[in-house]
């Protein structure tokens, strides 16, 4: 049995950024990167795969990132802490100096009857799955996806393209009602229907029905919908089977309980991405915010820290962003619903204004951005930004001024820059704008 | 006489946002704002009258921004500041409460012998002199542009839509050469090249040439230049004759001096934009950077700062974007050649990747980003973001880390989102990676 410095279980983006940065900052060279699959998806991109990419292999997360760490295909099916070893399926064991836990999340599977049917599809990031999936949807002609979250959405409007007929159900009110505000949500919805999505919200799946293969859908409302695909994408759950039966603590959002230096409660191993359980930035509480970007954040976290905590994670502030068609959506931090939960009372600003400057110019399209406050404190807890494609980057001026503890005052006074082509002009630069609104709104000193 | 709450002088964007803010604060309903010109232009958008645009009418800033504020227009000649009244051309008189100055700036008129001919023509904000140029543009074919500096580069750049020959001539090393980082000097450049601009650098303009009209511009090197326009962008002088006649002090950079709360040396009297004397954030010293952006921000601290000192202006971070053809290139903060002459010690970071992830996404192109950092206290300084039409915006998130102090650590861990369609992947975001890349140098902890 070979000893290795460390061993990473999981090499999506959580655990190759772990393997970069233990190579950068420890200059480690015995690192061993375990994982079930021979090639990573680019996890974000999935749905991506279904229309706008148009194959699996389009998808590649390279692994020439891993760098001088090491790949090995296989599935690593129990930790002992004692001896500190990992058993293969195979059989084969190997030692550990230190380990990180990145073994991601599985799609929930609700108890819906019917589920077992064929052309019954989750979303599993592994590369074999998805090419049955695609080959699949060769066949198919009508398709129901279940859940209108960011991947349920993002199918949705991929798989339009390639002239299906698409249906979304959700439970909620509303499809991204978890992360977006209502009128995003609404938006979002609206887009959805443009580009030829039907959207039936407020409604749950009550059975899967038809012969061997699907055939149509039943709703608990009644109404049945014909279909030869159903897509179930309504959230994952963290996969924390490995480290609760080697005894590792698990948190209570049933996910593998780590500490501000992603260390477990054994100091020898870390976890990181959607296995460890999320902090908010806002009032430390358990979150269940699990993205790619902060997997990655967490990775470099947990590598920089394997012989000394080092780095302090401040807590994770999500950053989610999605794009219909061509209405970009992205919010940051915590909406109201979510603010006034945690008790905050909130103040709201808005802005809108073309994307470029002056109107004239082509390509110029109105983005609408909504930013929260803290009363008392005047500090920034969220934002959202609606429709042009710099939304994303929008979104991350917002997380930069939420980390940062920027107050009304000085979002409106925040030295943005502008340019015709990139920006909205200085007299209606979005963000500052949204904030001068809330501060009106206080009565405090509006400018 | 009348005598009114608030005359604001200059109705560009500086002047405008002092107009609205006023009202937005104060409540105040007699507010005059006093200009020359009829209709003010879209001062940043001016080189695409030439080209994108098409039109002078096309780039208009709309004076319903104004609200209640009345617009008179018209030429105030003289300030006096005892009866609190200024004299307009016409010999109107107004008296005033509070006064903002908004003013501006002028082209700078180089000695060189011959600039007087015909067709030789200058960037100034009066729509009827644009529209003289758009006109004599129509029978220009060679146009000879001098300063490449973003004025005359996005004018180059456009000019040559219309099939016109155009010329750069840049008196320093490389054109951008003030603002830019030599690589991005050396890409803006390769980008003008592309677009068919001839670039010659390193040369001065000795005389402009011709009988009545222009026919050539001789440079220093002995070359000849043919041509049968000339466009002169090689900066501003802010426009301080008003202040100055009315014994306002005059700072060191030519700039009517102002205090941290936009108030002129007489504290009835404020002064914001081109004509006002800008501090840096780094260090308080005056710096020349003349912006739209920057001179809004200033209209919103002035009006708030009315009859109360309630905003202080934290110092100027300039924010620069161009673009060239489809090369977007921002600037934030200083450049690694500003910051050493302020005695900084400085660290870089670099790093590159696709704008969209993964790489096979529509429209993915390479987007590159360079940080830099004081070495001392780990604060950044600075940065560039060079191509993807999401440069601006990652320019303005550049500036929040740079005005919150935020460390290379910080930067690092820094809780940006990702989505394939909007940004890079998290595991080469170009702003986090870059700040890695500099800890990494520093050989502290490179995460």
């Amino acid at each position: 049995m070979k000893k290795h410095e460390l061993l990473i279980i999981g090499g999506s983006a959580g655990g190759i950024q772990a393997a970069i940065c233990a190579q950068k900052h420890h200059g480690l060279k015995d690192i061993v990167v375990i994982r079930p699959e021979v090639k990573a998806m680019v996890p974000c991109a999935i749905p991506y795969i279904y229309g706008t990419l148009g194959a699996v292999e389009r998808n590649i997360m390279p692994d020439k990132l891993l760098g001088e760490a090491k790949l090995k295909v296989g599935e690593v099916v129990s930790i002992d802490r004692k001896s500190k070893t990992v058993t293969l399926k195979d059989g084969e064991v190997l030692g550990y100096n230190k380990l990180i836990l990145a073994i991601g999340s599985n799609p929930v599977q609700p108890p819906i009857p019917g589920i077992d049917r064929k052309n019954v599809w989750f979303v599993r990031k592994h590369p074999d799955y998805l090419q049955e999936l695609a080959s699949a949807m060769d066949d198919a002609r009508h398709v129901v996806v279940i859940g209108g979250g960011f991947i349920g959405v993002e199918f949705a409007d991929e798989i339009c393209k390639r002239g299906h007929e698409v249906t979304i159900v959700e439970l909620l009110q509303h499809c991204l009602q978890l992360v977006c505000t209502e009128e995003l949500c609404i938006r979002a919805e609206e887009a959805l229907k443009e580009r030829g999505v039907k959207v039936i919200t407020n409604n749950a799946v009550k059975s899967i029905g038809g012969n061997d293969k699907v055939e149509f859908v039943r709703l608990e409302s009644g109404e049945e919908v014909k279909c030869d695909m159903v897509i179930i994408g309504i959230g994952v759950v963290p996969n924390t089977k490995l480290a609760e039966e080697a005894g590792l603590e698990i948190g209570s959002t049933r996910s593998i309980k780590v500490d501000e230096f992603q260390r477990t409660t054994d100091s020898d191993i870390f976890a990181v991405g959607d296995c460890a359980e999320k902090y908010s930035f806002f009032n430390g509480q358990p979150v269940p915010v699990r993205l790619a970007s902060v997997a990655t954040r967490e990775g470099k976290i947990a590598a920089a820290n394997l012989y000394l905590p080092q780095w302090r994670n401040i807590g994770t502030v999500g950053v989610f962003s999605t794009v219909i068609g061509q209405t970009a959506i992205t919010m940051a931090g915590l909406t109201d619903v979510q603010a006034n939960k945690l008790g905050y009372d909130v103040v709201t600003g808005e802005a809108e204004a073309v994307s470029k400057h002056p109107g004239t110019m082509p390509g110029a399209e109105p983005m609408r951005v909504r930013l929260i406050f803290d009363r008392r404190s005047g500090k920034m807890m969220g934002g959202c930004a609606c429709c042009a494609m710099t939304a994303g980057e929008v979104g991350n001026i917002m997380a930069a001024a939420i980390v940062n503890g920027m107050t009304m005052e000085q979002v409106a006074l925040f030295p943005m820059g502008t340019h015709p082509w990139l920006t909205a002009t200085p007299l209606g630069y979005q963000i500052t704008d949204a904030a001068s609104d809330a501060l009106h709104k206080t009565k405090k000193v509006a400018v």
